[in-house]
């Protein structure tokens, strides 16, 4: 081990508990401007490293810190020579700059002659880098002319003045300070005690932690010296030093160098070396730690060793390297000391990682947590459940009060009343409404609302499913054939449903969800996505079906396009040439039956519907086409679309500043919904509007609002319904418990846990409740949830400069839910404002969230790797370490369950679609056989008794290695003391690699200019 | 000066006129599988590189290697103790190995005792990772279960039963290869002495220059040894050791590092440091010409001087960094050690360069070069136009024959017949047919070709402009209102406008357009872009206009919709009802002179032209509406746009190769506007359509193919006309001299020189063959000729991977204009095929002509910056030297000026357009007072005349820095025998820093493995 190391482990180890604050860094450079000096901000570093542009006159972006190694090396030479004074006590920089200059003087290293000019230097004025204010730069557009120098507008009266007066011969040689006598002059310092109003307003000290300290680097040339005055401070308490820094904020360090001429860009470096060394995080534990000089260049040395190095024909050094997404942690840094301690080599155990990919921890195995454990007693996982719940319950709502959640309801708002119009509109179709759009919306409030309220997954968004449709439209076309009543039927059917869930509940049968893996889960996901995807599309090319274009259709023979409706008599007389068909039977037995008096109507005056409705015939080439229509849909649905879309992106773009940005993207559904509406309003074409009922009757006028349990049927049938609900059971089970395990998905960080049983135990009693109100069933909506919990992400703001923002998790509440169903309960009366929404707009919302939801999905990733060469395919972990051919094969597999999902989906055989879910899962435990666990773990996840298994190939692997490496070294391995509970233990292998102790320094070092 | 420069400069001056091969390094590491051992490639250096994914079995994406200081210090021990062998005399491997190992002995480095067995690991056989054919991959899928050692299929039988035969019983102890007599092992070489077809098939190859040597290093953990065996071996000769490499390229350096067992990945990074070097421009000079050990040693330090630093808190060494657009060439590198040699510090020169900003260069000044020197003599700029031109008459055509010509022909042709038929169209209007369609197809094939065969810049593409079009319109109401004949008049103003156009040819006039500077430029080319994109969507407004949508249409009541043909007694009998008027007066003249039997006409039967014709009625709610034409005109339109930009923007996505994407970016706009007619063609609908003359006569039947001079107008006439011909004359030498500054900007980097001259010659002739042809004027088109130079960028086909591709040039040639012409001459024979493609879509190519050539536009950049906050603005270089409120108010003159343009363009003064471009250059003159010298030379650039005021600006900046410096030191400032002829002297001030030259070695070095 290291000497430095061991330095190092034994400061950092002594008291570990107290965390240090974070360093904000400043540096001044000492400018000449004719007589005056002052010092000038040039860099600052909260984590990166900004530099004011000295002719653009304000920040660069923030940047990695690119170093030379010759000013690391001089730094550790200026370290090594100077004056280092540790917890000095100091109330004000004058009396600091007293001590400083006392113990070089005492040391030697500067003359007592000297004394007064240091001190001089030290303490003029501080001029910072501020954003002016726009009226000030105003002002000064029409200045600065030609000369570059009329650029820097603070003057010092009095300093200027008091310079002028005693050095006014020795103004031809100009910066001529050496002769001057600085006792006369009256500015003797430059700085103010107290923080200016400048200082006070800077918008930056938000961007620096509350508990931060400052460290102050002053570098300058100066002509009386003639060798460099280092001086590094560490103050006993930080203290605000007036001036000295950009913000208030109180300084612990300062670090002094002034040089003789000529060497300002080497002092530059140099001082950009110590900033950078301050700001990082395990050299600022050793300079608040360090007992000595020789502490602080053991952390200079450990730096070192740790630095990355860029060859120079591979780089140019003026790129300024953007920030990366993930910096390693400090923890991790440390920890490689406390390493050491086991004897491992310093350094190579991070620093040795570029290039070194087979050290990369293996994925994590799939963890669901304790949430499905089988616990064995009744009801005992529902009752975890609840006990996890219960502690959030006043947060599930007051973290809902935020101005995200309200374009997050509005969003989920739309999808919910378009996914009940159009579910109802089919259901209603389906059993000749018995169930209609009326109990949609009424259903969807309901449940939605309950669940929201009292469900495990508040974030989940309940909805109709197409399973389900389809699994009411067989049952009532039985119920029809076989006149069975179909209300009660579907009563007991509901029943016995909800008790099969309850018992699912109460044995803790979701624990079998954990068989589910990334497989299946990303499978079942895609599915739906692409059903929203093409169920978008179908209606929008409906709409082409419906408003036929008149293709054939010339502007100049506009004269000879006509439709006329003719009487029946002379209908019936111009058979021949009737061009649309008298309506149906059922229509025109309405018609006889009613009696119209027929003869009386005016017939060309009868609308289209009249006309058929009173039995006329419609005559013309125009009467079967409707100009403009199909294209308007297409245009609004595209445009909505799009809109969206590129609102979306907008996030990431330049432009505005970041909160109006995402402001823009988290609206940006409602703006481009709000968009097309007004362009359709605009128009003003008669395009299909979204219709809500709006008055509160079931919409079968025969059925009331709550359905008998007895009398329709015979007494074998609320027995013999278990069966059906059996089926009802599986689809409800599936479908929500994997919608469930989507949203509880890892990468959403989660923080609220999960109630898988809560959630089936509240399905299973709306089950119930709904059937006893004849309303539809509603089980999660994996689409409209991922939407939903996209629509609630929450990512930091960023604190240093440069520093992503990070993926906090999302605000999970119940508030969001709950006004959406209430919001579609209210629907009904808000039909006069939604009745301006045209469909095409919300099919192009339909299809955005079919889209949103396919992004981010990995399988999706891997389809799109097909249509790469190789050279370009992005750095996916899971590309590194499994061959193509067999990421492209697990794809392949995962395409083909999906054709065969898609075409039963297509079929009757819909009805078992969730059995095949449960067949998916038994694909997956094939592919044990045609997969190494080794590929799987990168690719999907180990399933649950392949754990095991898997350790042991990891050891068997370990083994493996060992013997390649030829010499077992069992003796050094370290040995932890608990096996590490994630990590597989393949990680270790790498580790044991003891350096030689021997030690030989590079006989030529880099030039120095310290000492 | 450090030692370690002194020697550098010393090996590499001496000759430096043979430049060294290019290396390419190749690093395996020894793998150990079970009892056998092999080499295994793991990583590979062109320029950046590339390392074997282990788990993905693929090449990595090249990258920038990064190092860790420890492994250089490590390496450079490695170096000091190891052997070192330069200028080998080896023809084979074993025999290389020998003679390594006898060294080695012979240094008393390792023992006797060891010679066969490091020989025999060092001829183990080599596995280099190669692509594997698909049909492999597909065999391999089945294959690779549970194990993951199953992965490495190649197994060596012989070597295997060989080594089996005499370790049967030590193979429990796995690898236990000490105890083994290789002696008795058949296998000792593994290596055969010819390249094996892998090697020659490889199809890396390619992408090593020719002229490439290899270097190979070898990396090994072996038991037998208890220190590292280190040897660098350079070859006399070149020569390609069999297997030993994945390429057939000749071997001259050999890297070999065998040591003991756990250390492998502390010897890895070794390997990549010693690689990274060798691929180093700089340090393979070095080990090209290192006479000894210490010249290595030498080379390595002046690296580690140079190298980039990267914080370890601040950068995470996993991350590959992406190669940089652009690296530091070798050549300035080297002429750093050159400024050594006058006393410069070592390394500061460039590795200061991070963060010290304010040494950049200062922006080249504006460099128009002698095309545009005033001669003084006769005619002198024609001639050396010609001179220049005529060298390249030959590549003129056959750099002509490339796939992207047929491209570029499509595209500008259909841009060339657009801008024909629009143009002719509104001169036809404008003239009463005098010009017409036919005589813009006629004029702009005729004046095109001869231009494009004949001219100075061929890539500059003639046309109709708005200017000209607008003086022909006041001057055809001029001579209607005063009964001269037009075109006799024209035609003498033609006349005159040619001669004086001579005039400025032969006095050199076009010299002025020097003062032509970004801002004209920019303000110029901005503006006609602005007009293109204005008419675009003017035009596809207008199909509104033009097709109104009935949008009070209710498809229900289609039945009461139509449209009738009224005979004019009913009509009139009906006026009361009538909505839609009467034809205009000359068409009802017209019919009632026909004298057509109105009475035996079925009106019904007409069509709305017919009807009008004969003086019916049109009645009806439909008659003014026009269906769908216009909605699918819009989707027509913006469908070409957006999907033109798509497949432009495809070319840098990541899907496909790079050959296809480039293809389909090339064709993006052929295969935009086929799309778009495929669609047209599907919907059927009757969208307007290109439509062209079909037949060889003039527009007018009046008007002959030849004007006559004489005859129709007074004497006084033919001389006055010299003045409307004037108003001419400016108008096109200052619409053809800016649109061919623009085409000769440096960013296009043409080779074949400019023609001012030449170009203004051509146009003055072929004005005059116009006139006498009665066609219209023809000049420069600023839009156009920028698409056809974009259509025809060549870019380098990049030679090692990570490269960027440069931006070659222009494929300078004439034969795409010829033949766009040719085709525009022939398109009266295409119409058959060209009355196929829908006007919509060609206002959308239109919209995307004008949209892209404002890309790149640096005045459009500064525009976007007003809507950018500060910190998400590009680092454009002028950002950091010019205050951004400097940089807006520049770029609000700009608007500013662009603004009172357009409005006097949309303004009958667009006459005197040309004029104002003059105005816009003294607008630049005046902006001198208002900006200053600095600021404009990174904004724009700097007048001629303020050349040497700048000069002396620069001078007086950098007085000014010196008195700031308060030391003159003027005796150390490098006094460069001759001035720079491009760079300001400003940028020397930064260079006299000559270090201190103590040096002080750190006194703790890294830990080191060798020794």
């Amino acid at each position: 081990m290291s000497p430095a190391a061991e330095r190092l482990r034994y400061i950092l180890g002594e008291d570990d508990d107290t965390p240090t604050p974070t360093l904000f860094t400043e540096m001044d450079t000492l400018q000449h401007d004719g007589d005056e000096m002052e010092w000038k901000e040039s860099a600052r570093w909260v984590k990166f490293e900004e530099k004011v542009e000295e002719g653009g006159e304000r920040w660069s972006k923030p940047h990695v810190s690119t170093l030379t190694l010759h000013s690391l090396f001089e730094l550790r030479t200026c370290i090594q020579t100077g004056s280092v004074l540790l917890d000095l006590e100091g109330y004000s920089l004058p009396q600091i700059v007293d001590d400083i200059v006392d113990r070089q003087v005492a040391d030697g290293l500067i003359g007592p002659e000297l004394r007064e000019k240091v001190s001089f230097v030290l303490l003029r004025k501080h001029r910072h880098q501020h954003k002016k204010p726009i009226h000030l730069s105003l002002a000064d557009m029409g200045k600065s002319n030609n000369s570059p120098t009329s650029r820097s507008p603070h003057r010092f009266p009095s300093s200027a003045s008091g310079l002028h007066h005693s050095t006014e011969d020795l103004r031809a040689k100009s910066g001529s300070l050496g002769r001057l006598h600085p006792a006369q002059s009256r500015s003797m310092n430059d700085i103010s005690d107290k923080p200016s109003t400048d200082q006070m307003k800077n918008k930056f000290m938000k961007k620096i932690p509350r508990d931060a300290e400052a460290s102050n680097v002053l570098i300058g040339e100066v002509d009386f010296l003639d060798k460099p005055f280092v001086a590094f401070v560490r103050l006993a308490q930080a203290t605000t030093l007036g001036g000295l820094t950009e913000v208030p904020v109180p300084t612990r360090f300062l670090f002094v160098l002034l040089g003789p001429h000529g060497k300002g860009k080497s002092y530059n470096e140099i001082g950009r070396a110590i900033a950078t060394l301050m700001v990082d995080d395990l050299f600022s534990d050793v300079a608040y730690k360090a007992r000595d000089r020789d502490d602080l260049i053991a952390g200079i040395d450990e730096f070192l060793d740790e630095v990355i190095v860029l060859p120079p024909g591979e780089w140019d050094p003026k790129i300024r390297i953007e920030p990366p997404k993930k910096v390693p942690s400090a923890d991790m840094r440390k920890s490689v000391l406390n390493l050491n301690e086991l004897g491992q080599v310093n350094g190579t155990g991070t620093a040795g990682g570029p290039g070194g990919g087979e050290d990369e921890e293996m994925p994590t195995p799939h963890e669901l947590g304790e949430e499905l454990q089988f616990t064995g007693r009744f009801c005992g996982g529902l009752w975890l459940d609840i006990k996890r719940k219960v502690p959030w319950i006043l947060s599930d709502f007051s973290q809902g009060f935020h101005i995200q959640s309200i374009s997050a309801v509005l969003f989920i708002y739309l999808g919910c009343i378009t996914n009940a119009i159009t579910f109802g509109g089919l259901l209603g179709d389906a059993t000749d409404n018995y169930q209609g759009v009326m109990e949609s919306f009424l259903g969807t409030a309901l449940a939605g609302t309950v669940f929201c309220l009292l469900g495990g997954q508040p974030l989940i968004i309940l909805s109709s499913t197409g399973p389900i449709l389809i699994f009411e439209k067989l049952l009532y076309e039985f119920c029809k054939s076989n006149t069975i009543d179909y209300m009660e039927l579907r009563l007991w059917i509901g029943l016995h449903s909800c008790l099969q869930c309850l018992i699912l509940v109460a044995t803790d049968a979701s624990y079998i969800i954990k068989y589910i893996t990334r497989f299946t889960e990303e499978g079942f996901s895609s599915l739906i996505s692409f059903i929203f995807i093409s169920d978008a599309i179908k209606k929008m090319v409906g709409s082409f079906k419906y408003y036929p274009i008149n293709r054939v259709f010339k502007p100049d023979y506009v004269t000879t396009y006509r439709c006329e409706c003719i009487a029946p008599d002379q209908a019936a007389a111009m058979a021949f040439n009737v061009s649309v068909p008298l309506a149906d039977d059922n229509m025109t037995d309405l018609v006889s039956g009613s009696g119209y008096n027929l003869t009386g109507l005016d017939w060309s005056q009868l609308s289209k519907k009249e006309c058929v409705k009173y039995g006329g015939a419609l005559l013309g080439n125009a009467c079967k086409y409707v100009p403009d229509l199909a294209l308007i849909s297409f245009i609004l649905f595209f445009g909505t679309y799009s809109m969206t879309v590129s609102l979306k992106k907008f996030k990431t773009s330049r432009y505005f500043p970041t909160k109006l940005r995402k402001l823009i993207s988290d609206f940006s559904i409602f703006m481009s919904i709000m968009t097309f509406v007004g362009l359709d309003m605009l128009v003003g074409l008669d395009t299909p509007k979204l219709i809500v009922p709006t008055e509160f009757q079931p919409t079968r006028p025969d059925r009331g609002w709550v359905v008998m349990p007895f009398g329709k049927c015979p007494w074998w049938v609320y027995v013999a319904s278990a069966v059906p609900a059996l089926l009802v059971t599986i689809l409800i089970f599936m479908d929500q418990q994997i919608s469930a395990v989507i949203v509880n998905r890892k990468e959403n960080k989660l923080k609220k846990g999960c109630g898988y049983h809560l959630d089936l135990f509240w399905v299973g009693i709306l089950m119930a409740v709904c059937s006893f109100l004849g309303l539809p069933w509603y089980v999660a909506a994996t689409v409209i949830s991922i939407a939903h919990i996209d629509s609630l992400k929450m990512e930091s703001e960023s604190s240093a400069p440069g520093e992503q923002p990070q993926f906090l998790g999302v605000r999970e509440q119940r508030l969001t839910g709950i006004l959406v169903f209430v919001l579609t309960g209210v629907s009904i009366f808000l039909a006069p404002v939604l009745q301006y929404i045209p469909m095409p707009v919300l099919y192009g919302v339909f299809l955005y969230m079919g889209v949103a939801s396919l992004a981010g999905i990995q399988f999706w990733e891997r389809i799109k790797l097909y249509l790469m060469p190789a050279k370009h395919q992005p750095d996916f972990s899971f590309l590194r370490h499994v061959p193509l051919r067999r990421v492209h094969l697990f794809t392949l597999v995962q395409i083909i369950c999906l054709a065969v999902l898609w075409t039963l989906k297509s079929t009757v055989a819909a009805i078992i679609f969730p059995v095949m879910i449960l067949g998916l899962m038994v694909v997956r435990k094939m592919m044990d056989l045609m997969f190494s666990q080794h590929d799987l773990a990168w690719l999907d996840d180990i399933l649950p008794e392949k754990d095991k298994k898997k350790e042991k190939d990891g050891k068997k692997k370990k083994d493996n290695k060992r013997t390649k490496a030829a010499e077992p070294e069992s003796d050094e391995e370290p040995k932890s003391p608990l096996p590490p509970p994630v990590k597989i233990p393949m990680d270790t292998i790498d580790l044991p690699s003891a350096p030689d102790p021997s030690v030989s320094p590079p006989t030529q070092p880099p030039v120095s200019h310290c000492e």
